[in-house]
């Protein structure tokens, strides 16, 4: 287990944030958001971020690399509900020669709802583990990992 | 368009069917399962049909085809909630030289609750149009495709 | 059956259009999306057009009604991949008492990837059917229902 | 954050397992089963082990109290991929006045490929951390969960 990371509950300690607004089809039974749909949105905002990094990720998948993920934390503090607007702000952090961790902080008009953890290894398309490319680096500096 | 199946809403017309249990997660704030829920129980009917036949769906693709769907069609009657156990009954109908049809009727302990029809095309791997295999035509006899 | 759109593939004939981008997690095996993302994508966009024309969805839900998707249609045409951003264009139309029906034209960059019809029915919560609002008239209108 | 169970990857410590079987629609373009398609199969696997244990989730919910989900960790090992069996072997754990763990091993024919834990809080209709019922501790023991 390679997951160390604690993401801050303070948004001002990042320096980006991609917005979503929760669908219909992500709500349940119990009329809140399911608790599964909150993942394809912290992979939304990753590709956002490397977008604005100016790394977009089907240019580093046709440079050869995909970011697998490793493992993933999730910590469901307050529901989400259908038609909000869920501001996720993220950070890359602690770098190795082959993995990174990005930390995601999600709230509602600045109310905490949920806070995760993604660890990433870089691989090439045949899924074996690469050395992350260098730009990564910089990127993790450009979000403010503190680490 | 193309598609133009009427499926039967009377399941002794079928040859085949598979069982699927709803899950939680496919449920929505209405308390029902959402409608974008029964496309993937569609396909899952489909290859569970295909590998029923003889012909699983990964050595299809392996051999170098993949039937994509062209067109989809589905009538919600009755609602599916969590927890029910849905019976598929599918028929293989109208195949054409590069074109075949899948009737769809979904019944919870007898009683219909949805039908649906999916227009397939078979491709190569770059998407491009091919003839359908042979033995399509034979999978449409033993599912009785009533036409 | 009611369904009977048959949606324009002209966006001029169009006079609401929703944006989205897709996701990573919609791809699927085969390199594209995967056609049971497209109807999360459809409901998407017709309630961003039930908000921009003053009738957001909760507050329609919180009034006590629903709009149960009663039948679906969608033609894949091309397929869409990731990272695109697509053009939903949508039209409502054919109001009778109880139902109606949405028009949707899927373009990216103009050129045409998909098209597709909802018929929708009021229901209250129960699932009963219901008169619809005197307003949907108003939003066929809006959006310019060619009938 | 509660979460503080490490799953062990020898099957033979857990006595209750359920078998699903990896959907198409699932895949992602890397070929593979999307890593957010994980999250449906632990809790398909958490209601069939209540189901088994004589507790079925909708009973349980009918009664007045819901199993909210407040953590979520997933490490995947190996990739699934499509029309795979999983076996996903599952055991309750470390249950407190409100709150409980589950922990998961997820393999195909005996090799591992991921493994997973949920912590879960009791909650009535409304979102209200409650007790949770006393037969929990009875289920937690059936499957010989290891404190």
């Amino acid at each position: 287990m390679r997951l160390s990371l604690d993401p801050s509950t303070d948004a001002s300690e990042y320096r980006f944030a991609h917005r979503i607004r929760t669908r219909f089809a992500e709500t349940d039974a119990m009329g809140v958001i399911h608790h599964s749909a909150y993942i394809p949105y912290l992979e939304e905002s990753r590709a956002a971020l490397l977008r604005w990094a100016g790394h977009p990720y089907d240019r580093v998948r046709s440079g050869g690399i995909d970011f697998a993920v490793l493992e993933l934390y999730v910590r469901y503090r307050l529901p989400l509900h259908f038609d909000e607007e869920v501001d996720i702000h993220v950070v890359v952090a602690r770098p190795t020669r082959t993995t990174f961790q990005i930390g995601y902080l999600l709230e509602v008009a600045g109310e905490t709802r949920s806070s995760a953890v993604t660890v990433h290894g870089a691989v090439d398309p045949e899924g074996r583990g690469v050395r992350l490319p260098p730009w990564l680096t910089e990127v993790a500096d450009l979000t403010r990992a503190e680490d």
